[in-house]
C-alpha cells in the first residue's frame, strides 16, 4: 500500500473551507437577524452565536467521536473512542496523522465541526423571538448530541454507517446513496428539527394577524451573501481535495443559487405582482440548499434546472405556515426542509450517470427517497423527545409581556439599535 | 511535451480566488446600497443581485463558450461551441481537463464567471433610483453577450484574440498590451457603459438640486472592504497559479489601494477642508480599480504611485458629473472608467521591464492607448445601441411620482429599515 | 543542503491567510463603529481605515526591513537594508526568492504587513470619539516605525532578535519563548499603548457619568464575526505551511473562542443577571486575543480551558475602567492587554510539552513572564514619549464643543446614517 504523504494543496482548501463554513453561522445571524423585528434581533443573533459556543465545544469533546468513533450498530459513534480527540491529531509516530487525501485529521475536524455547528443555528429560525435563552442553549448541546452527530455517523461514517457509502442500505439496495455536502444531515435535519419546535413551542403573539416585518433587509441581503460565501467551502470542501471535483461542485453551487433567485423572483412576481428583495435572499439560502446534496452528481447545466426549481417550489412553500398555522418564524421549514428534500430526491432523476432522466434506472431515486425519509422520520422522533423534555423541565417561553416588550430588553438588557435615527 | 498533472496547490488558489470575486458582487450591493438613499437601498442592491443570477445562469450556458470557444475573427467565441459547457469539463478520457497550470478548467469556468457578473453589476451605479428592474435584468443578459463577452474574448482568448497577447494587435505593433486583471474588460468596460446608460436613461428628479446623501456610511464602508476583500482573487488569482507573481500582485494590489485612500483624502482636504469616510471609500476603490490592470507588472513602490495618483484624481474627476450634467449617481464614471483608464495607460510608463520611465521607450505605452481607446470605442457604441433599443421596447424608466415615493416601495413593495428607531 | 522549491499548497495557504487579515482591520471599524455612539461612528472606522492606509504603505517603505532586515543590536532591523523591498523580492537569478517553506518572500511581505496594520488599528479603541484625525495619522506612522517594527524584529526575526527562538534570551535561559501568533508583537503591544494613549489624551467628557451605548450592536456582531474569520488567517498562517500544525491552530481558535464566549456569558450572567449581545462579541475577542500565542502550543482540551478562564476574566476586566478612572473607551486594555498577558503567560503552565502543569517544570512559565514584562515596559516607553511628543506639538483632542456636537459631523462633515428612520 503507498504511504499518503502531506498533500498541501488539499490542505490548504480544507483550511479554507473550514474558516468558510464557520462564517456561514455569523452569516446566518445576520440573516435572521435582519428578518427579525427591531425588537427581538439581538436573541436572534445570540441564538446563533450560543449554538456556535455551546457545538464547538462540545464537538472537540464527544462530537468528532460520536460521529466517526467506533460505530454502536452503524448509528452512532462511540463517545469515549476518541474523548477529547484523544487518539485523533497524531499517529503512532507522532505525527500528524492524515487521512486518505494527504490532509491532516486535526483539519477535517475543524470542518467537521463547522457543519455540526450551523446546523443546530439554522433551527432557531423556526422558533424566533420567544424563547428562553438558557433553554436554547440547553437544546443545542443535547439536539446536537442526540440528534446531529447520530445522523452524520448513518450518513457519513464510511462504511460503517447505516445509510452510508457502501454501508449497510447500499449494500442492500445495491445503490450507493448520494448526499454529497449535507441535504440529510444538514437541511433536512435542521428543517425537521425546525417544524417539531415550531409545534412544541407554539406560535408568537399576533403570528398571522400583525404583520412582522424584517427590521433590516440589507442586513438579509448581507447575510444571503455571506452564507453563499461560506458554502463554496461547505460544497466544494466536500469533495476533500482541491481537484476537478471541488471545482464541478462550486460551478454548480454558484449556477443552481443563480437560477433559484431566478426562480423564487418569477414566482412572487406572478403570484404578487413584485419580486423582493426578500424573495431574492431567500432564493439564494433555497438554491444553496437544494444544490447541497447534488453538487458531485449534477452537470452545471441540470444544476441550474434544480435551483430553478427548488427556488419557485420554496417561494410557494412559505406560505404554507399561514395556511397551516405554524410559526416558523423565518421560514427553516419552507426553505431548509422543503429545498433539503427536493435537491435529495431530485438527485433520482438527475444525476449525471445514475438518474432516472440520463437511463440510470430506479434504483438511485430508491434509495434517495429512503435516505430522506429515514431522516425526517429519525429527527422527527428524536426532537420531538428533547423538545417535550425542555417544556416539562426548563419550558421553553419567556413571559408574554416579555415578548410584547421585546425579548432584547427583557432577556439581554439590550436594544439593537440606540440613537440612530439622531 | 510533458504532461501537465493536477496542481493541488493552484487549483485551491483559484478556488478561493473564485470565491473571492464571487463575494464582491453582494460587497458592490453593499458599497452602492450604502451610497443610495433611505428610499432606494434595496432596488439598488437587487441591481447587483438581479445581475448575479442572471449573468451566472448565462456564462455556463454561453458566456464561457463567447468568452473562450473557437474563435470569430478574434473578435468574439462561438457560442454554439462549447455551449452549456459541452466539451469542456472533461478531457477524452472522462478525467477533469486541465488547464496548462493544472488546475481543473471548470474552476477556471468559476473564476471568470465571476469577472462577468462583477462587471455587469458595476454598471448599476450609474442609473440608481429610477430604471425598471425588468429592464435592468434584460439589459444584464443582452450586454454581457454582446458586450463583456466579446471584450473578454479580444483581450483575454490567447493568441486568438484581436487585443490579447501574442496576438493580431500585439503581433502587428511588436509588444505585448498588459491587462493583468481587467483595466480594459471590466473596469472602463463597465465605466464606459455606465456613461451611456447614465445619458440615455437620463437624470433623476432633483439631480443636482437637492441633496441626495448615503443612507448608511457604515454600509459604504463595508461594502469597500468586501470588495478589497474579494479583489484579491480578482488580482491574486490573475496568476492563474498559487506562486510569487501572485504574490506581487496581492502587495501591489493593497500598497496602491493604500496610497489611494491617502490621495482621495489628501485631496478632499485640500479641496473641501475635511477628509471623508465615503472619500475612504471611494479611494479604496479607485486604488483597486487602477492597479487590477497592473498588479503584475509595478513594483510596490511604483504601484503606491499609481494609487496615489489615481484617488487624488478620481477625488477630484467624481464631481465632473455636476459640471457636466450627467447623472452617474453612485460614480461608476469617476471612478472606474477614470482610474481603469490611469491604470491601463499608466502601465506604458511605470511597467517595470517594458515601462516609458525604465528605458522600455514608447511600445508599451502606444500599445495601452490602443487597447484603452478599443475598449472605450467598443463599449461606447454597443452600449449605446442595447440602451437605445432598451428605451424604445421596455423603456428604462418608472413613472415620476414613482421615484419620489421611493422604488424600494413602488417596485419591490418593501422598506429598508423597519423600526429601527423605535 | 536540499534546495527549495515552490510550495503550491503554502503559497496558496499563505496568500488566503494574507487576504483573511487584511480582512480584520475592517472588521474591527464595524466592531468598534457599532459600540460607539451614533454621532461618532464613521470616526471610529476612519480611524481603522488611516491606520490601513498609512501602515500599508510604510510597511513596504520600511517596515519590512526595519522587521526583518539586518538586525541592529537585536532590536530592530535596519530600515535601508531592504528600503522599499529593494532585494527581497527576487533571489540573484531575478527569481521570485523562497522562504524555508518555499513559499514565495513577496508573500510573507504582504502577511507580515497586515499583522501591523491591524495592530495600530486596535490602540484606536482607547481614543474614541474625541481626537483630531490629523494626529491620529501621524501617530499611526510614527508608532508603528518606532514600536511595532522594533517589537516585531525582537520576536520574529530568527535568531537575531532579542526575545526570538534561539535568540539572545532564549540562549541565556536554555528556554525558547513561544508567542506563535502574536501576544506581545500585537496584543500586549496593542493593549498597552492603548492605556499609555487613554491616559495621555483624557476622558470623553461625560465619560462615567451619562450612558455611551453602542449605536448598532448588530455591526458589533457582524465585526466580531469578521474578527474571527480572518483571525485563521492570523493563527492558522503562523505556521507559514498548509500543514498539521496549522490545522492544530484552527481547531484551538475556535474551541477557545468557543469557550470564551460561554466563559463571558456565565460571567455576566452570574453578575448582572443576563448574558448581552456585546458580552458574547467581546468574548469571540478575548478568546482569539487569548489562544494567539498559545494557538501551536496547546491541546484543543487546554485550549478550552484558556478561552474560558480569559472570557470570564476580560468579563471582569472591562469594568476595572470605570472604578481606575481611565476612559478606555472600547475596551482595548480590557480585552486586549488583559487576554493578550493571559495567553502568554498560561503558555508556561498549559503548553502540551513544556508546560508547568505538564511535567516541563518552570523554564517555560519564567520565560513567557520574561517577554510579557519586556512587551508592557518597551511599550510603556515608547508610547509614552510618542504620545507626549505629539500633545505638544499638534495636540490631540478636538475642541470640545465638536466632541459634544459629534464628531462624525465635525471632523468629517458626514453623519452615518442619513434618513433610515423615514
Amino acid at each position: 500500500m503507498e504511504e499518503v504523504v502531506l498533500n498541501f494543496g488539499s490542505t490548504a482548501w480544507m483550511l479554507v473551507s473550514a474558516s468558510l463554513v464557520l462564517l456561514m453561522t455569523p452569516g446566518l445571524a445576520l440573516f435572521y437577524g435582519g428578518m427579525s423585528r427591531g425588537k427581538s434581533v439581538l436573541n436572534m443573533m445570540m441564538m446563533s452565536f450560543g449554538a456556535l459556543a455551546v457545538v464547538g465545544v462540545i464537538y472537540v469533546l464527544w462530537g468528532w467521536s460520536m460521529s466517526y468513533g467506533e460505530s454502536v450498530g452503524g448509528i452512532v459513534g462511540n463517545p469515549f473512542d476518541q474523548f477529547g480527540l484523544a487518539g485523533t491529531i497524531y499517529d503512532e509516530a507522532g505525527e500528524f496523522a492524515l487521512d486518505g487525501f494527504g490532509v491532516p485529521l486535526i483539519v477535517g475536524v475543524g470542518f467537521q465541526a463547522t457543519f455540526a455547528i450551523i446546523t443546530v443555528a439554522l433551527i432557531s429560525g423556526a422558533i424566533a423571538d420567544r424563547v428562553k435563552f438558557s433553554t436554547w442553549m440547553v437544546f443545542a448541546g443535547i439536539w446536537a448530541t442526540l440528534c446531529y452527530f447520530p445522523m452524520a455517523h448513518m450518513v457519513w461514517a464510511l462504511p460503517a454507517g447505516l445509510l452510508s457509502i457502501d454501508g449497510p442500505l447500499a449494500t442492500a439496495i445495491g445503490t450507493n446513496p448520494i448526499d454529497f455536502a449535507g441535504g440529510t444531515v444538514v437541511h433536512i435535519n435542521a428543517g425537521m428539527a425546525g417544524l417539531v419546535l415550531a409545534l412544541v413551542v407554539g406560535k408568537r403573539k399576533g403570528f398571522g394577524k400583525e404583520p412582522m416585518k424584517p427590521n433590516s433587509l440589507p442586513l438579509v441581503m448581507l447575510g444571503a451573501a455571506l452564507l453563499w460565501f461560506g458554502w463554496f467551502g461547505f460544497n466544494g470542501g466536500s469533495a476533500f481535495e482541491a481537484n476537478g471535483l471541488a471545482g464541478l461542485a462550486w460551478v454548480n453551487t454558484t449556477v443552481a443559487t443563480c437560477a433559484a433567485v431566478l426562480g423564487w423572483l418569477v414566482a412572487e412576481k406572478i403570484r404578487n405582482g413584485k419580486a423582493t428583495s426578500l424573495g431574492a435572499a431567500s432564493g439564494v439560502v433555497a438554491g444553496l440548499v437544494a444544490i447541497t446534496p447534488a453538487a458531485g452528481a449534477l452537470s452545471p447545466v441540470t444544476s441550474i434546472i434544480l435551483g430553478a426549481i427548488a427556488g419557485a417550489a420554496c417561494a410557494l412553500a412559505v406560505s404554507l405556515k399561514y395556511k397551516l398555522g405554524f410559526d416558523d418564524s423565518l421560514d427553516v421549514v419552507g426553505v431548509h426542509l422543503v429545498a433539503g428534500l427536493i435537491g435529495t430526491v431530485a438527485i433520482g432523476f438527475l444525476a449525471t450517470d445514475t438518474g432516472l432522466f440520463f437511463g440510470g434506472g430506479a434504483g438511485q431515486l430508491v434509495v434517495q427517497v429512503i435516505i430522506a425519509l429515514v431522516a425526517v422520520v429519525f429527527t422527527g422522533i428524536v426532537t420531538t423527545v428533547i423538545a417535550l423534555a425542555l417544556k416539562a423541565t426548563m419550558g421553553w417561553r419567556i413571559p408574554e409581556e416579555d415578548e410584547v416588550t421585546g425579548i432584547d430588553q427583557t432577556v439581554h438588557a439590550e436594544r439593537a439599535y440606540e440613537g440612530i435615527a439622531s
